[in-house]
């Protein structure tokens, strides 16, 4: 279903920008990754997506960037389930622009994909917004489908939930098969 | 350290107002209760808060309560950490507004200690705004100390964490040991 690697023994060096080194996220990270998601964005106002709660208590199965000049050059935020333990959800996976198109994002999630199937999981959800044409994209390319079934309908020529999150807020659901 | 109990067989019945059923939240549930939100904590905007990933992932260690006409009377949202199994989080919980002083926020509380202990929890935390004199009070009823460790200053009186989840927000950091 996908052709994102998952097996740990993906041979060859990682294919991250050149001078990025990725680790856990700690609780101190989150100030930093905070100030830099609504730049990262559009200028989407996007910080109550990331409280301080997820650094807290799902740093094992999130990744965190850094370029060696120190700076934040990606971040992935996800969990397994506890409702569903099949299943794992990333709740947030962001790149500095200028890093885009260079293997980042598509790590970040290896490295997640590998978290997660380890512990038992078999499928992977993700959503953004339906405008959100370069998320989808870049999904697509991971091996996600959208998924189309009851509840979604046509906006902006993908399959989407309409007032997801809140009103007016239509977003489309990413699905990975393991 | 509290005097909530989180026996299973707490005698008696639940102490809720009259006509109050009490379940676990299920996806359908959560426009129902975002749309409730902000009017309950005095129109701040809290939508946010609540993704519809808490009600999809987290059902298990939430619960939501009803009155007899169906509205619905309260609910927590809550999760054991897996970064720290042995510490349990509460996200959000609220009470309709003139259901409050009646023990719901309490038996809401009863319920998930009583989940979270059972799954080897052995202390809860929880957060709220500096200047939030009503979640301060009842959470201090419940037993739950409040953090005056490194990083907390005085705001409001009590001891917390500026610019906690983004710039300006000051937070109250709740602790109950089990």
């Amino acid at each position: 279903m996908t052709d994102v690697p998952t097996a740990p023994d993906v041979p060859g060096a990682p294919d991250v920008p050149a001078g990025v080194t990725i680790r856990r996220p700690v609780e101190a990270d989150h100030r930093r990754v905070v100030v830099l998601v609504d730049d990262w964005w559009g200028d989407r106002r996007l910080q109550h997506l990331l409280p301080r709660l997820w650094f807290q208590h799902f740093g094992g199965t999130s990744w965190i960037a850094e370029s060696d000049d120190g700076r934040v050059a990606g971040f992935l935020v996800g969990f397994v389930s506890p409702d569903h333990p099949e299943r794992a959800y990333v709740h947030v996976i962001g790149t500095r622009p200028n890093l885009r198109r260079q293997g980042l994002g598509r790590e970040l999630y290896r490295r997640f994909l590998e978290d997660v199937a380890g512990r038992g999981v078999r499928q992977v959800r993700a959503i953004t917004w339906a405008a959100n044409r370069g998320s989808i994209a870049f999904h697509r390319r991971l091996g996600f489908r959208l998924h189309d079934g009851p509840g979604t309908s046509p906006i902006y020529g993908v399959p989407a939930f309409a007032d997801y999150d809140s009103e007016a807020d239509d977003k489309v659901l990413f699905i990975l098969d393991l």
